[in-house]
């Protein structure tokens, strides 16, 4: 999957801050700080940050006062949390994956103990990189907040995890599997979009409008990765294909059917593009990255 | 280990705050509530949210605007890291622990999944709780600031963990010990005087006072700690004993034997508690209870 040319220069931004933020690998003790940078830098496409930086964009536009880097900083710590959920849902007692992104998983490339460590790390990393981000306290405040409940347990990612497991190998319906969904995919996402519209200085309507977006978008966003595990090829996605079946994971495709997924996604889609019509020129970008999101192949 | 009879009150308030904190074991996914639950309320001592009260309790008494739970809330936070921390470090691949305060470890009771998962909803539902705590904006950054990177890589608890691991069964000299002891144990006991501390209005020269407190207590207290594992049976700790003797750990006693390591955390002690000195009775209950810590038996 490669992004439209244009966010190029956006990407370089990010992985910049990526390598600022993280300590470096030589910092004590070395093993963690490596473990860290493996993941992280282990080819993650950095949807989380660039829907941060874009949503950001719409209220900052043309604000010689902004201070771009906010965005940039929360995007990579939401990064931060999103590279830690996949190190622990990769262990032996998750998911079992030795791949991911086309390379070992952290726990095959190192061991158990220090997959584990480095997702408690890099979560805790995501908090104090948050606490420091240019903003006024108050919007720092208003970022952390978001941002751990989305992470958290209550209609958030790990809420979703622990749901999409224990329908593993169960008949579900379709409200569990839209609860499993937009807390273990849609939160975070959300939550990208809407801290990024805090850092851009949106007005709290606006934020409203953003998070509407990013809960639909978010999930738009996990009815297609159902659908890509059902119709691309291991190689292509760079992690073990058809694994959502082989597990008997709550899906869309193994619910509704691929023509249903297909049409549920662009609908999905439609509602949250039509949040942004308000804002014209200004979401184009957004508008783009969250278009190219959804219609992806692998 | 039971407190002095005057501390049972902030126990009580501490347990109360925990309660309404935590999301209710009927919360949906139950599974992970309950998991949570489980290790929060397993019978820990509370000595970070009691040390953070404390702390407060100098700069804030005879205060009438202060807002005394804000120095609880930012204390069970305190104490969700601390728990998750536990979670965490008693899984096989870490330390493979069955037995915690007596009762089976997490991992046990439930399974390795559920307690990979509720370590990390504790440590994310830590920096949800700090995001809300009554104070400003801007002290309620610092604190954030102050325990992520008490929880951390950096001469923080994760970092600490990791060099722990990796002493194991190898000799270790007195300035590796100091890194693991104070990195591991004395920074998240550091954090909770110093939240403490600022939850309580304390001038930036008196939050650096408490902080050497905080130091040296935190480093006593580890010290002591090593000390029960050789002197204490196992069923006076409430996990196994001699375990630090069996995995081969840097030690205290192992390095300069009991004489030794009893002298040195009196000398730590001291230091400590000459910090409190200009505080005259507005610090005697920190005082106390920093001596029962250290004085403590299992």
């Amino acid at each position: 999957m490669n992004y439209p040319s244009f966010f190029e220069h956006d990407q370089r931004l990010i992985e910049a801050a990526l390598e600022r933020l993280l300590p470096s690998a030589e910092t004590q003790p070395p093993s963690i700080h490596q473990a860290m940078r493996y993941s992280v830098f282990a080819g993650g496409k950095r949807i989380r940050p660039m829907l941060c930086m874009e949503a950001s964009g719409i209220f900052a536009h043309g604000d010689s006062s902004h201070e771009p880097n906010a965005a940039i900083e929360a995007g990579c710590a939401i990064e931060f949390i999103h590279t830690y959920s996949l190190i622990h849902d990769d262990l032996p007692a998750l998911d079992n994956d030795d791949l991911r992104r086309g390379k070992p998983t952290l726990h095959k490339k190192f061991n158990e103990a220090t997959a584990i460590l480095a997702g408690d790390a890099l979560l805790t990393l995501a908090f104090e990189t948050l606490s420091k981000i240019p903003t006024g306290a108050e919007s720092r405040v208003r970022v952390i907040r978001e941002i751990s409940q989305a992470a958290g347990t209550v209609n958030g990612m790990v809420g979703g995890q622990v749901a999409d497991i224990e329908a593993e190998r169960k008949p579900v319906n379709a409200e569990t599997l839209s609860y499993i969904h937009r807390s273990k995919t849609a939160a975070l996402i959300r939550a990208s979009v809407v801290a990024g519209s805090i850092c851009g200085g949106a007005k709290p309507e606006d934020v409203e409008r953003v998070r509407r977006f990013g809960d639909n978008i978010g999930w738009a966003f996990q009815v297609v990765d159902d659908i890509l595990d059902v119709e691309e090829s291991s190689a292509a996605l760079g992690k073990t294909a058809g694994k959502d079946e082989a597990q008997q994971k709550a899906t869309y495709p193994a619910l509704f059917g691929l023509p249903k997924s297909h049409e549920f996604a662009k609908e999905l889609a439609t509602r949250a593009l039509r949040e942004l019509d308000c804002y014209a020129d200004r979401a184009t970008r957004l508008r783009e990255l969250a278009e190219f999101l959804v219609l992806r192949r692998a």
